[in-house]
């Protein structure tokens, strides 16, 4: 079988260039296409065609006022000393909304109207001519500019039309796109998992997206990876929909047959762009229609698709693309970057001391999370090897700005109990959130140091003192008002594989039986206290396998035990409770929050520091986890 | 009949602490009713709780590239000098996504392979442990937090969620609300309109508005004005909706039974707050149910709606109610609000030179087009008495920014020509828009020298020379670069009814037969030409009946000659056309659009006067209209 792996290596501004080219010279945004909706269902409609009033609003003259219609000259040099008296038939009562009677030419409001019977009122006061009277014409005059063209349509704007005679309209078409998945592997949410399988997932997130964009979008049944299937799928998708989507198939593996039927069936324009993620996108024209070959992996496809798909819609529906949502902030670690691709990185933000710090989500193009996690979008341009910790960047927001400022940064080590923090806090006050990155303890006091968060966690054992945390922050904060405030002390151990079968009680163990260990990075908590024991057994580190794989969180410790993929590594007790994994404990510690003074009266923080201290629900939560104790929880350890 | 006239006047800070207080006790907010549903379906929705992974993602080790898997250990030593060879067994082709096959533990991609045979590669690179390897929960580990409570789902969210193995959540109900219109005067749009019948369209403004804010709001058939149907409707509505509208009948009407109905079934806890407009504003309990009565016109109902339900349905979901987005903006006229009535005013903004100015988009409660036009909502607060011209104020805006930044500020004489401008110019970049304030020529030159517009149309004849426009600049715009550049000539004459009843001819027949005249505001052009005219043959003006009353454009006064409210008014014959009026000329005058030279290269303008110069479809569309000629359309006729 003949494996199509090469793919070319475009510039991303070429690959645009021709790509819309290719779009302009088959027709694509001359189309137009308009469809008539009534007035009551065209709600987020774009206005095909301007919209002028049918007829006046009000129709007729009306009465503005509940009170009651008089001529105008009835009551000439009326005052408090002369009033006026009129019989019924020189006025009449009326309702705010009521036709004026004929002859008719002001209305006098109720509370002026001194009723003197049932048929005789007297009034004090003159009146002017068409008071309080809404004449035909004064809000909407018949043949009125209502709405313009290209216009998205509201609910006031649907209110506007009605009153003016308009029950039906115009509006464009949006462009009909069908998402296609393609591969063998794929199973629907709710079947059975087995390895090799993969959930169909990716069609939800890019059908999604694409109808926030403004298209008709479905999703199509997963098409396997042959030839003679994708041929079929592809031409009749072509058919059907202005838009056809495949995912995924573009890249070089055995069975990406969708370059190959693309080219017999039409052009492919572009195979192959210098972007990262999303390199081996396809931007083709099968029928005149654009299909464009996702990549296989989400975080590639929906980033493709942003760069290549979203600007279509809009030109399709004749709008601009909506001018992205620029900020500036700060890099709180360095990135390096490919020369030659324009790289595209996912990052939470957060407001530390009026600095927005920029910090990347995850890595990994599979990283699901990291989208979900994600503030925004930083582009290192092909022409940059990246940027510096430090750095002003430019960053395009996908999270309204009231909601970045409103996040509590939270860098260091991880604890189970941050996710527990997080909901309750956005459950409490819904704007707030927590971003949290996993750097471990040491890392946590740097990000202080550098004024990159609000707080750090952080269980640092000075072997000297026996004293958790404060001999490291003397030392490298030496001169920051802080507060040292306790969240937890925790259990420390093993995380084995469940019934431990491979009889594991020690490092010790590990190292003679050669089994495989998995390790925390350096300046974990957890890492020092792994070297400690190491150093205290007289184990050298090149005996234990695995000693150089580091893993930044107890969670993938504790997957990478569960998969198979190691023996053991060095965790807390919930995390290996969470897979279902077993624990030999080997130490507890303390793990402590560094605040500095700074951020104690922030609201967000505030609210954090009630929960710690009195919220009993929280605690038995946690407690509930296992292997936590929460006597000093809340608790100043330390203050400088 | 007793007519209930009797209003308070509460401070709207107490209405609504008394309001909040009511919805408390009655457990409005403590509800928070859930409901389950499929990932597939929960699009926008707001989880109800937490959602935690099921499995990990991915759940098996998985090739993280195309190539092929091996065990790192064979290729130990592997170099360019010393390649490796593996026989396929030891070696086994992988695509992405693939299960790693059992025993295997690396994955070397598809550029690094050097295919010998079928059943051969050749390797010239070491392998490190798991490299392009995607492990167990790499992504996500089962038990991790996905999304905390009260999340607004995203398609990304989706897909995480179903990667994550969870195919069905809990999400929060949203609250079910009706929208109840009452009166007997209510027509469904498309009937047939009568004198005293009215378009019911309020209803689809307040519910699409409700939808907008998360509410599931449904319409109900208008209600007649009585209070049997009134306490049926509103009972069955209570049992089936957490919010119940009424609109209108908040008023002191006659036919007004609301209140009296209201207090009958239930508790009004306020009738009436001191705001301006939406005083009359009803909020109640009945059957432990939220029921607002809103007043009948359109901007009162629709205001009042957003002061005290938009934050319900906020508070009923568990989320805060969204900041408002508030920009400061500088005003351009005085405007005069009374004391003791937080007042509520839309404006248009405009971003001239660096400077964003506000200027009221219309007046009446009734203005509909005021809403359709407003930017933003101006508050007046009850302590103020209004504020002046140039004085900075706070504005809440209803509109994008971005939106408000690319609108091209008109003020000055109108001329049905401007509305073919927005429509064109909106079309051609739907992102520019034109505001235009008809406050006449002398308004518009006024408005340019107050930096508060980028153009003006002006239409001002100097007796003594017989020329345009060009004295009138360099008597109050001496020192400012300008051009003055020809939009039109065309006609102005009189309106009259069609077939001209009256038998007009001339001012002379209005002042001799006592016929009644609407004039023009002071300052506008065909205010000066009517004045002229009214010296040069001789009529004094309290001869012409109606000569002190004032309307803004020629439309209006086009439609208070066509709804009989007047005989005839000065005008162009364009308005005249588009009522199916008649028209009696009197003189073709100048039309041109003053345009300081720090505007012209704006991109905006340069839009603008492109389609003056040179787009003969749009110049065909002028003159469809009538009266017009554009022998100078486009031409530079003065500068300075």
């Amino acid at each position: 079988m003949k494996r199509t792996i090469y793919i070319a290596n475009k510039p991303l501004d070429e690959a645009k260039r021709l790509w819309r080219q290719a779009l302009i010279e088959n027709g694509f945004f001359a189309q137009s296409p308009v469809e008539s909706v009534k007035v009551d269902d065209c709600l987020g409609r774009l206005t095909a065609a301007p919209v002028y009033a049918l007829t006046s609003s009000p129709s007729y003259n009306a009465a503005a006022m509940d009170g009651i219609a008089v001529h105008f000259e009835d009551l000439a040099g009326a005052s408090d000393t002369a009033p006026v008296r009129l019989q019924k038939g020189r006025y009449q009562p009326v309702n705010t909304g009521n036709a004026l009677p004929p002859g008719f030419n002001a209305v006098v409001m109720i509370e002026d109207v001194h009723q003197l019977s049932e048929t005789e009122v007297e009034l004090a006061m003159p009146a002017t001519p068409w008071q309080h009277v809404r004449t035909i014409g004064e809000d909407i005059v018949a043949t009125e500019l209502i709405l313009p063209e290209g216009h998205r349509i509201r609910p006031i704007d649907q209110g506007a039309m009605l009153a003016a005679g308009v029950t039906e309209i115009m509006v464009k078409r949006n462009p009909k796109a069908v998402v296609i998945p393609t591969g063998g592997e794929l199973i629907q949410p709710g079947e059975p998992a087995k390895p090799g399988l993969i959930v169909e997932f990716n069609s939800r997130i890019l059908a999604g997206s694409l109808r926030e964009w403004g298209a008709d979008a479905h999703r199509a049944n997963p098409v396997a990876d042959d030839p003679q299937s994708l041929r079929q799928v592809i031409l009749a998708a072509t058919r059907e929909n202005d838009i056809v989507i495949l995912n995924a198939g573009a890249s070089a593996g055995t069975k990406d047959f969708t370059a190959m039927v693309l080219a017999d069936l039409g052009r492919i324009m572009v195979h192959g762009v210098a972007i990262k993620p999303g390199k081996p996108v396809i931007l083709a024209i099968v029928n005149n229609t654009p299909v464009i070959g996702l990549p296989g992996y989400p975080v590639s496809a929906l980033l493709t698709l942003r760069l290549f798909v979203r600007e279509m819609i809009a030109g399709f529906l004749g709008m601009e693309d909506p001018a992205p949502r620029i900020i500036e902030a700060t890099m709180s670690r360095p990135l390096h970057s490919s020369m030659g691709v324009d790289q595209f990185v996912r990052v939470t933000l957060g407001n530390v001391g009026g600095t927005l710090m920029a910090t990347p989500s995850g890595k990994g193009a599979g990283a699901v999370m990291s989208l979900v996690r994600a503030d925004g979008i930083l582009t290192i341009p092909a022409g940059s090897e990246g940027v510096g910790a430090g750095e002003k960047v430019a960053i395009e927001l996908v999270r309204p700005k009231v909601e970045v400022d409103s996040t509590l940064v939270f860098i260091g080590s991880h604890d189970n109990i941050l996710d527990l923090i997080a909901n309750r806090l956005h459950r409490k006050r819904p704007i707030i959130r927590i971003s949290s990155a996993h750097v471990g303890s040491m890392g946590g006091i740097m990000a202080i140091r550098r004024n990159e968060a609000h707080l750090a966690g952080c269980h640092l054992l000075d072997e000297e003192t026996g004293e958790y945390n404060i001999s490291f922050i003397k030392r490298f904060l030496p001169a920051l008002p802080l507060r040292l405030i306790n969240l937890c002390y925790r259990q420390q151990g093993l995380i084995v594989q469940k019934n431990n079968p491979k009889n594991i009680k020690s490092f010790a163990d590990i190292s003679e039986n050669g089994l495989l260990f998995i390790n925390r990075q350096a300046g974990a908590g957890t890492r020092l206290l792994t070297d400690k024991i190491l150093r205290e057994t007289g184990i050298a580190p090149d005996r234990i396998r695995g000693y150089a794989h580091e893993e930044y969180t107890h969670m993938s410790v504790a997957a990478a035990v569960a998969s198979g993929a190691v023996d053991t590594g060095m965790g807390i007790l919930a995390a290996a409770k969470a897979l279902d994994l077993d624990f030999i404990p080997v130490a507890e510690e303390r793990y402590d929050l560094i605040i500095p003074e700074q951020f104690i009266g922030d609201p967000k923080m505030m609210a954090l520091l009630e929960l710690m201290e009195s919220n009993e629900a929280f605690h038995q939560e946690i407690l509930a986890l296992g292997g936590y104790d929460l006597r000093d929880c809340g608790k100043i350890m330390y203050r400088q």
